[in-house]
């Protein structure tokens, strides 16, 4: 007996209108039959009386049934024979598959400054312009030769950019890896992307940061994974929590930010390091370490990433150049053992048979030109100065009202409100005082945090982008104490 | 009561083994307890008993089960508590996820093609080297300057490539069409993926040309789609099908190439065209037109597509530079309602956060320079020169043994073999004397048929490859007779 399926993303209305149609289409129900009443239907699917009204609407309009007042609702005696050419119901096909829609912050964020160009953008977790090395990837576009299908088109990338990374992440991530245990990817998305649809099942355990960048990818909730958390203090993530988790919800792989962490800015402790390797190696636990913003130490070294320790077998390693260079390139890689390597790149080929080679070799001649260096750091002292500059206005502006550590890397900044504050109300407050932030609950925090990504204002609107902050904390903290 | 679920990509022996560990780490079994018998087991959970001893062997290895000779299977004292660290079992991990293997003939060729550069190739479905503009790209690449994130990073692809592919459409294809309504893809295969993942669920019935390219895609099966196949003749598709088969299988959707089709090379013949829009109209049916090879026509003028016509409403238009241009730009398109182009580039958002703007930059000024339309003036004689030749090798070598239609336009040559003859003693045999096709079978034909994409060889290549291939049919065809 067929029953609408409640886990389905279909909506139940029309799977029974499907099933209906169905029915009508086998004969079952002819042409002129009447049909069954709402009532009966409703008892016979175990839905709501309105379900069945809401699924013979959409089959009359599609002029399968008929109605008329007083009567029986009956097969259509055309049954959509002899109609006209209507369109597809678009927004029906719109509603299936597994994507479920992007974090709706997020979209309102993205919509508000792509309208008002005048908003100060502290929300976009990315480079300002002007730390691109726009004019040293020009110079190496003006002197690159297009080759179609060079070196045998290989599945994993272009093969002087997998050379030239593995010796990039063996200087500078000290990273002993073969070109062939790379997989080149459309920035650090796709690589995500991959992992979460080739090596999980829809159902499976994984244990994130909280917060975490992960949790505002709608992707994670897309692939069906049952997502545990592990809180994130001043040190990074607590690894102790990890076998608990791992004994009581069965978990799969572990997703870690350990340098610079994304919202949070923290450097996860060396002693923590050493724990999480331990903990996740005893259970046999893969870790997927999303390592893009090292390099931006403002100190005299970069922390090393866990896949450089002598045992980080465990570690699928996920790094790109668009936080430190080129957001427009779009150029992602994973580490990872040869037969995951396989399995992703065949994959691959199903999604989008690879991308562009161009951006492959103007990225494979930067990263091995005298122009990297220079580049790393003019970004680290831009980046220092945007940091000093914002936590000196938001000591000088909000100083009795927030609370926060000043990171010593990467683009974040992390942000407590102290006062009690309506994480919807602050940032409709913010955006119409013309600056925007993301609120930390789309990473998975308690209400009055922000994430401020001081690396994307310009630095001479860091000031006025705070003062405007300022004055939109102090209306929706007013606003709560009412 | 829980069962091995038989459906699921996981061997059932590794779900079983998972079940007891899960038992084990509840507590359900605990350290040094007894395990049920081998035997008991297999009863319960409905299984040969030669699955258990498999599951048992698995737990073993992890430490977490031990048997001495003689006495019982017990949980292990150490739970694998005290073991040293011993890496994921990434094979395990590579066998998850919904991406099924690509077709291993496709594999097989893939690799002979990498492996010895001296096959003569008449499988890769695309154009020979020297048939790509290079020269063009790069002096338009030498006068392009990188700009990070331009006109507000949109989602829906580099504004001006869809400025420039909605006046390419309007003056090539006869489509009208906003800047609005397209989105940039990387490549058709990423424009299908989309439509497959995100406007059909698992389970849904679509329409498939037969044979028909998408009958190798292995992405259509991994996304659960159910084909059902409309037979293709020397004019194309046959639509009178497509009711019936929507009748008893509720058709979600129809995927067609009719302009010069991969596999086939024909030319959907005007008064299909006509029915196959009424029909799918009247049904309300979405179909999908790829028509990547329509401006190849050798004759005067491309035929046009479906999408043109004015009652085209039911038309996804999907098309792409890599057939006639660059495949190393990667650059394709999907023309589609709004509600639909929405949908694609948010779940986009999600798989890659769309690609780099470099390719989409050459490509939009490719596209509308002085470059083009010589560009393919040139494609198109070559086109022909390389068909004639590659026909008038297969009746010189083959001519007893084969019956093909010469196509009008395209990249492909559709070749049946009278005699009988088995497809991968064929394959093996052509790639011993170092030519390579596609077995038609690939794409959903019987036994017998060759892919030969002539457009893919050097020109003078063509007449010693055919030779090698009429070689190993002669041979393959003996075998068969034996």
């Amino acid at each position: 007996m067929w029953k609408p399926d409640r886990r389905s993303s279909t909506p139940i209305y029309l799977q029974i209108a499907d099933r209906l149609q169905h029915l009508i289409a086998e004969g079952e129900y002819s042409p002129g039959s009447p049909l069954p009443s709402e009532r009966k239907l409703a008892e016979l699917f175990d839905v709501n009386r309105s379900t069945i009204v809401q699924a013979y609407t959409e089959l009359r309009a599609h002029g399968l049934i008929e109605s008329r007042p007083g009567s029986k609702t009956r097969v259509s005696l055309h049954q959509g024979r002899d109609q006209g050419a209507l369109p597809p119901e678009w927004h029906r096909y719109a509603e299936n598959g597994v994507f479920l829609p992007n974090v709706p912050f997020l979209r309102h964020i993205r919509e508000a400054l792509a309208q008002n160009p005048s908003i100060i953008d502290f929300a976009s977790g990315k480079l300002s312009l002007n730390l691109s090395p726009v004019q040293e990837i020009n110079e190496i576009m003006r002197n690159c030769v297009y080759q179609p299908e060079p070196e045998n088109d290989s599945l994993l990338g272009f093969p002087p950019l997998r050379r030239a990374l593995a010796a990039f992440l063996q200087k500078y991530r000290g990273i002993n890896v073969s070109p062939d245990s790379i997989l080149i990817t459309s920035g650090s998305q796709q690589a995500l992307y991959l992992i979460t649809q080739c090596l999980l099942s829809p159902g499976d355990a994984v244990a994130v940061e909280a917060p975490s960048y992960t949790l505002s990818l709608s992707m994670f909730q897309s692939a069906g994974l049952r997502m545990y958390r592990l809180p994130v203090d001043e040190y990074g993530v607590r690894p102790e929590g990890l076998r608990t988790l791992q004994k009581k919800y069965r978990i799969r792989m572990l997703f870690v930010n350990p340098n610079f962490q994304n919202p949070t800015g923290t450097l996860l402790h060396e002693e923590r390091k050493k724990l999480l390797l331990e903990t996740a190696g005893k259970l046999r636990l893969p870790i997927v370490e999303d390592d893009q913003f090292s390099l931006t130490a403002y100190g005299l070294d970069s922390p090393p990433p866990l896949k450089a320790e002598t045992d980080a077998v465990s570690t699928l390693y996920i790094g790109s150049f668009s936080k430190i260079a080129a957001s427009g390139l779009r150029i992602g890689w994973i580490v990872a053992p040869a037969s995951v390597i396989r399995r992703l790149s065949d994959a691959r080929r199903q999604m989008d048979l690879g991308f562009s080679v161009i951006p492959q070799q103007i990225a494979a001649k930067f990263m091995a030109s005298q122009y990297f260096d220079p580049h790393m750091d003019r970004l680290r002292r831009e980046l220092i100065l945007k940091r000093d500059t914002t936590a000196e206005a938001l000591r000088k502006h909000l100083g009795d009202l927030v609370e926060f550590t000043v990171p010593q890397g990467g683009l974040h900044l992390w942000c407590r409100i102290l006062p009690e504050v309506s994480d919807s109300r602050l940032l409709d407050e913010a955006l119409r005082q013309r600056v925007a932030f993301v609120p930390g609950s789309v990473y998975g925090s308690g209400p009055g945090y922000m994430r401020l990504t001081y690396a994307r204002p310009n630095a001479e609107d860091i000031e006025p982008g705070i003062s405007r902050l300022a004055a939109a904390v102090r209306t929706a903290v007013r606003a709560a104490a009412e």
